[in-house]
């Protein structure tokens, strides 16, 4: 059995000629790809420029500095919460949280409502952290996860397992700001706990096609961070998001990936840790090198 | 200061229209890409079909068995071996190792001669493996890494920084045995205690434009093997092949990272490494996206 349809749920996003590229003001740098709603909606806005020859929508030239660009974008995004279609997912998803746009030249380009961001099918960032047991600390010599449950209330795959911590790199916060601040909300460890044991590993990079039909490029920086057995009881979850954490041998969250219980973006990140640790390895996994691959893609955008 | 220049180095190759596609039998599969000295001699194979318009070069329909395919190459590259221009790759580098190209299914397509294969553009396998010491078990508490100079008689590369072992993937051998094989040849290291401490950890993958200008896209899995410090003398190289092994701290790794001291595709594996382990973050690393994109890329061949 191969972990590739997992991989395949997450990175599902296939260009096609229904999606229009946005450009920046320049007409230069592509930013994301709208879906066909989108596009119609953007053509009455005049702060963007359709061109249905090269089939992009670049924003006007006017909004030549980031704080122009903040402001158009802000305006145009609360305005659309009244749009009866987008209700669900940008007036309901509304977060109150920016999400940055990033310049060829890795500076800010443009700050953008989070749930408005997956409207421009920007590229989006977010920690995905795994809390774990490794085999020399653990009670029964096999490594160990930290696994919860997602909240049955929760709008998006509620029931699901996740990874212990995840969350968006919002404005302002950087990367070891997100990581204490979601650790802290999603699982109640304190900042000194975290930051003696968190270890940054790497990051998983695929494009999603969301259920709506949006594309979503998301580049999820991954982290390790080690909880022995004695220190499960520090697990003291702040926001309701989860429902428990179990702590799980490699056997069970692999059979849990089988059963596809985990939320798609969470399995990846769990198959990447999996990869990292040795457990799935060339040789028993058949689709090992297009797993790894298609968690690393390279976006036609700029990125941070 | 970024270590991206030392994966541009390593994903060198750019496609350009002097590079003709190697196509099997059928004439369907791209299998690499043929760069125009090898074009110019393919022309006059009659095994070979060559089509100007498509800038292709397809194996003729007649070799439709592996064995057919396997003998074909091997009288080409038998001839070949006396082409002067190609003496110093083909004939001096010959190595009576059979590197195997692979259906878009994933079965054997060919096996091919090693040096040959590199003429033909088609994808490479290998396995490279850090030798370690990991903070909790070290001397002063930080992580070492086991690095080797290569010899100065070494064709490629001499006298410079390499992974602790590393080797390529030759028929019949799979990845435990290659492993298995090269640690002994290469660090002195036995079977029993190599099986005991190996861990895989993932594959890089990169495109690399090789200095008498070919295209070689090469696929590397990766290994960790702790080697505690009083068992650094369980280092002892059978081949030659490396000059000395040295344990150094992280930091005197980054410093020859950055002089540029380790043949470039292990300067790759080796900040792969340091990703892994939390030494190379996003934080201290710009280009910490595209060194991991452009570690993991995805080929337009079929692979194993």
């Amino acid at each position: 059995m191969s972990f590739l349809k997992i991989i395949e749920e997450v990175d599902s996003f296939k260009k096609t000629d229904a999606f229009y590229t946005l450009l920046d003001h320049k007409g230069t740098a592509p930013l994301g790809y709208i879906d066909p709603t989108i596009v119609k909606l953007l053509q009455s806005e005049t702060a963007f420029i359709t061109d249905h020859d090269s089939k992009t929508i670049a924003i006007d030239s006017k909004f030549d500095t980031l704080e122009k660009r903040n402001d158009m974008l802000a305006e145009v995004a609360n305005r659309w919460r009244k749009i009866p279609e987008l209700d669900e997912r940008l007036n309901k998803g509304w977060r109150n949280e920016l999400y940055i746009v990033y310049n060829p030249s890795k500076t800010e380009y443009a700050r953008i409502e989070r749930a408005f961001s997956v409207l421009l099918g920007v590229v989006t960032y977010g920690v995905h952290i795994n809390g774990y047991v490794p085999p020399e600390l653990s009670s029964n010599g096999k490594l160990k996860l930290y696994i919860p449950r997602r909240s049955k209330t929760k709008p998006t795959f509620p029931g699901m397992l996740d990874n212990t911590v995840a969350g968006g790199l919002g404005y302002p916060h950087g990367l070891k700001a997100t990581v204490i601040k979601e650790c802290f909300e999603e699982a109640g460890l304190e900042e000194d706990f975290v930051c003696k044991n968190i270890k940054s590993t790497g990051v998983v990079t695929y494009f999603y096609l969301t259920d709506d039909g949006r594309a979503q490029p998301e580049v999820e920086y991954t982290y390790d961070i080690i909880i022995k057995e004695d220190e499960a009881h520090f697990i003291n979850p702040q926001d309701g998001e989860a429902e428990d954490f179990k702590l799980m041998t490699v056997d069970e969250v692999l059979e849990r990936l089988g059963n596809r219980e985990f939320k798609p973006n969470c399995g990846l990140v769990i198959i990447d840790f999996l990869i990292r640790h040795g457990f799935i390895t060339a040789e028993n996994e058949p689709d090992y090198l297009e797993i790894v691959s298609r968690s690393h893609v390279k976006f036609p955008f700029p990125t941070r």
